[in-house]
This record gives C-alpha cells, structure tokens and sequence, in this order.
C-alpha cells in the first residue's frame, strides 16, 4: 500500500487537484490520496513550508508528500524529489522543504535529493503551466510503484531554502512574529515551547492587547476571552475561547508578538 | 475494506483534516475514507448532528464515522465511540449523536457506547487542543483493524443528548423552525412528511412570504418561483427555482416557519 | 481496481458529495473515488461540460466520471451513461458531455449512450430532488463492479448537445471570448493553439487593455504584468504574473476577446 498526500495553492474548483489523482492512479493504480490543503495562499511558499512540516511526518512510513506551490512553473527553477529518513517528497526547488531540511540536520536523517531530469517519468507532453499534472504527479506515481528515487535524476545538494523569521531575545523576554491564522482564527507564532523552558511567567502582546499567563486548553476560560496556549504543534498560540481572534485582533503573518518572561 | 467517514468543523486550508487520514493509515492502512464534511459551523454542534444524521446510513454496514466538532477539547468532556445498529461512530461526547440515538429508539437498533479511557489506542502524545489527530483518528483505526469496541473503554449509558427544537402545533396547523440552509440556498425545516400525512392543503409561511401548496420538484414552475416541497430526506424545505431562497428571503436556521393545514 | 471521479455544484459544507460515496462503495467497495470539482457554479452547465473534458481523460482507461449538475432533476430530463472510447460517464442529459462528443466525433472513437431506466439499478427510494445519491451514485457503483453499460438501460443516440460559443474570423483576426476563470484568475478563452498555426504575431486585446504577443510562463515576465498565453489545456489564457489578471480587468466569461493576427 503506497500514501501519497497532495498540498497545492489550485483551490479546488478547476478540477486541477483531480487531474492530478489520475495522472498518479495511472502509475500507481493502487496508491491511497489525501489531500492535505488546496488552500495554500497562491505563490504562498512560506505558509506550504509551514503546513507540510506539521502534519507529513504523522504519515506511514514511505509516503510520498506532493507539493505544488510554484510561482516559477516552467522557469529554470528545478523540479525535485527527496527522501528525508523514510518519508519521500516531490516538489519545485523553491524552499518548501527548508523546516524538514532543518530538522533532519538536527536529528541526523538520512537525506537524499534529485533533480528531476529523466522525461520518460513525466507525462509525454510537458506544457510550461502545469508541472503538477505534468511532471510531479507522474514521479509520484512512479515512486508509488517502485521506481527508486536515484532513477529519477541526478543528485544535488544545494536545495533553495527560506530565510523564515526566527525569535529574538529582548531585555526583558522575546520578539517573535506571527507566522499563521487558521480557519478558526487562532494565531500561531513562530515562538516554540522549547524557547519557554524554565520560565515561570509569560505575558504575551500582541496587536494592542496583554494576555497574562498560558492557559492548557480553550475550556478553561469563558467563551470570548482571549487566551494564549501551545498549539498541537508545540507553537505558541493566540486565540479566542470559541471565538475568532485574528478577526478580533486584526492580526495577520508578519505581525509581531512580544513576550515578557519571568524566569 | 474498512470505510471511514470524518466530519469536521476544521475547513481545508491548514491541513488538520489530511493529518487525521495520516493517524488513521498508519494503523488501518486499507481504510477508505471519505469526507463528509470539513464546513460545519465552527462549534455548531447541532448542525454536525443534522447533517451526520442525514447521511451516516447511506454508508455500508460496519462503516465508522469520525466527528470532531469538539468546542470542550482538552476539558472533562468524555471522547467516546458507539455502535448504533450496524454503524460505528467516534467522536466527543457533546450531543452530535442526539438524532441517532432518537431513531435507534425508535427502531429498536443494539446500541453500544463507550468512553475512550485507554491510552494504547491513542497517540503516544495526545495535545490539549487537537484530540482529532491525536484520540479520535488513531481510535478509528484501531477499530477499522479489528479491535472491538468495548475494548476501547469502558461502558456507559447516559451520552450527552441536544434539546433539538421541535414543532408545535397550532390553533391552524404547525410551527416549526428553519434547521438547515444548505449551499444552494435551500431552506431546510424541522417539519417532516411524517407531520403532514392526511393533509390536503399546506400553506407555508415564512420570513414574510406565504407560498400555497407544495410541489414535487424544482423544475415544475418556471425559475425565481419560491417553491416549497420535500428534501431528500423528507423534511420540508424551501427552495427558489435555479435561486437561492435563504439569500432572497434573508432566512436563517432558527427562523419560525409556520404552516396552515387543511385536513 | 476501478476508478469514479464525481463533479457537481453541490459545494462541500452539507455532505452530499460524502453521501454518494457511501452509496458508491455498497456496491463497488474497491472503488477508488476523486473528485475533479464540487465548485461548478450552481446550474453552470457550459462550466460542468468545460471542466470536465479538460480532466477526464487523464484518469486510467476504464473510469467513471459522475457529473451531478442537474436543475432538471426529478423533470422529464433524461438520466444517462454513456461510454467515449475507454472512458465512462454517468450523469443527466443536458449538454454536458458536448465537448467531449465533439472531440469523440473528431477522434473517430465508438461512442455508446443508454438512457438509465432500470430502476433495478438505483436505489430502492429515489427522491425527487437528490438524483446524485438515488440514481447516479449507485449506477456508477454498479458499473465499477461489472455490470456492463447496456444492462443499464436502452440507447439512446440523440443526446442533449449545448450550443458553445465559437471564435469568428474578423477582418484582422479573430474574435472570441472569456470561458473560464481559474482560482489565480488566470482568464481562458476560446481562442485555441489550433486557431493561430503559422501566426507570426499576436496582439490580444480584453476588457480595455492590449497585450502584445504570447509568452510561454508566467516566469518570463515580472509579478503585476499582465501576459498572454497557452494554457496547460491548448486554449489562449491571460494572466498577471503572481497576481490575479482577471480581478484586475473585471474579467468574466462571456466577456469578448479580440485578436489581431500577423501571418
């Protein structure tokens, strides 16, 4: 059994993420799809960088995660493949693996890249709008059937990687920045749990208004309070009690987020 | 082949959904699975209710169907799954059974609930604010595997039940109430077929227009008519032809709808 | 392993699309299922028969496509199957399969077309208003499972055909018009690669603004100009490079285009 995750900025109303099924069930007729978001901002490479790195790895082992952001679709940027430990990606060489990329460093996968250089594992027309369909999709077919990843191009070692936002130390705490609003309006920060060990008292500010201490859960306050927590993610998060609170706030990426520590 | 339904009030964009079908493989790698909806209402507990209610049954026997719309995650509400009849459910026990749990009443269906109390069947980590991903997915995959449902946890008999609103009869016939506008504006109410059998003359008053008699279907009067009749699951609805009604008469769930009956 | 890809203008918030295959998989549990789009604008029947030839045929041989746009349901209109060379199609007879015919009759393929009239095929309650889940759903589901297409019902060779909008020569090119606009607001027309063989320059002209000569990427021009080009489906598209060209121009379908030719 073969799982392949798809993660596009197509929306889902041309048919686009559907073609791209079909094309894979062509090579792979028994790989099981999901969809991971279809709802990435387009263009939007940080936030798909964001998202694949939260939930690919919860996966089976071996799966194969598709990502088509890809503001230079038939430009000279390279199209490529990469196992990092035992879970596959194929994508454009614009970034979107840079957090796996600096986990793996840290946690010493194994990590092997190719550019994606032999057509007879693309489509046999290749337009210069549509590498999703054309050429991301069949190598993940033929990934899903067995077709090691060195047969699919030569390796390189020098893959794009972000420069993301990281937190700053202040005299009296840290300044990070708001890295993502979810569907529910709740604020992630680029601040972690790991940068809050051994504190004992966090004031959070951010978009004019000071939240005093985390909370665990959202029902442990009234509905509408404002509330700061750890996120399923282990990010430090900002939301309202079944509320919206980047609705409240006004809050979007890129804004900051002071935190004033208590040691 | 197992076959999982999941329902949420996540929307697509930031992948919550995909990373529970990820749980789910890992321990249930055969499993289809199906969305029926990521577009609830954000803690709309009744309408998660309705709309699993409508559809669950349609799924084949031994099907397990996932909810999470769980405003109280994280706090002393129980997770829990259930058999009603022949279909398996796993969800927060917060009212999203109440409808079919009525019906099994009615029908007389075996019914069997538990509360989720056994860590092995969870994920190793289980966040305070994602139990989706983390108790709900993996439990859909350990009975889609072969694990029992009393192995699961322990036995209970009093699941939270919603006062879902009912209708009232009337000096000249019924009130009732707007439950449901779907995506093309149809207007849903709590009026069933079952309340107006033996009836030769319905006129339907609603949000300031009254329209005589029903039809059987959209394309007997020509379009922009407001037409009333009967959804696909028999309750009474209100629909502009190749319109949207709820958009042209402002009509929202909890809105009087009032009937006039002649016997 | 059989493959059913589903297209409607049900939108994704009320689980119909999720009904369907829960009906599908009683009767073909194996069926792997995909849907191309559930964002048809309500009704948009031109839109329906658009998307679908641009995808279907990417799919493996031997798939099923169900197309649920369908504001005749319950009316005189006519359920049918239909197969186009090695691919199956399950859905109202309205027009929707124009595109394809045309290119069936271009192509030479054998065309084979039944109207659905063995009740013996759908469900055993069919409502007047949800044909999706009543007839369309569970004749795919048997024809995934073998039952072959003339057992479902007596042919027919007259099938609803829309009238589609053709480009016109003009004294200095060719005139045309908006049939699509994607999720980037990428604008397609009807002006195909075909109809500009042997042109030496192209200057296109929409909504106001002139645009001289095609590209071949988005890439070759920098983000916020507008370019002229060949879609990822043969047809002449206008873009804005990282940006959304048809909120920029107001761009709607059946909006004209102008072309002025250099041969």
């Amino acid at each position: 059994m073969s799982f392949i995750t798809l993660m596009t900025d197509f929306g889902l109303k041309d048919g686009n993420v559907g073609v791209m099924k079909g094309v894979i069930w062509k090579f792979a007729p028994h790989a099981q799809i999901a969809d991971l978001s279809h709802n990435i901002g387009p263009q939007n490479i940080s936030e798909a960088a964001l998202v694949l790195s939260r939930h690919a790895l919860y996966f089976p082992a071996g799966s194969i995660h598709v990502v088509v952001v890809d503001p230079g679709v038939g430009t000279a940027r390279r199209p490529i493949a990469a196992r990092l430990d035992e879970h596959f990606f194929v994508l454009p060489d614009n970034g979107i693996l840079t957090l796996l990329l600096e986990r793996a460093g840290q946690e010493h996968w194994p990590v092997e890249i190719v550019q994606l250089d032999k057509p007879q594992y693309w489509l046999s027309e290749v337009s210069h709008v549509f590498h999703g369909r054309d050429i991301f999709a069949p190598t993940a077919g033929h990934l899903a059937s067995g077709v090691p990843l060195h047969a699919l191009g030569a390796p390189i070692d020098d893959p794009v990687r972000l420069k993301l936002p990281r937190p700053q130390r202040t005299p009296t705490g840290l300044r990070g920045e708001v890295i993502h609003v979810d569907h529910f309006g709740n604020i992630s920060t680029n601040i972690r749990r790991e940068h809050l060990e051994q504190v004992s008292r966090v004031t959070v500010s951010l978009c004019g208004v000071i939240i005093q201490g985390l909370v665990q859960t959202f029902g442990e306050r009234p509905a509408g309070d404002l509330v700061a927590l750890y996120g399923s993610t282990g990010n430090l998060i900002v939301s309202e009690v079944n509320g919206n609170a980047a609705q409240c706030l006004g809050a979007r990426p890129g804004d900051p987020v002071e935190l004033i520590l208590d040691g």
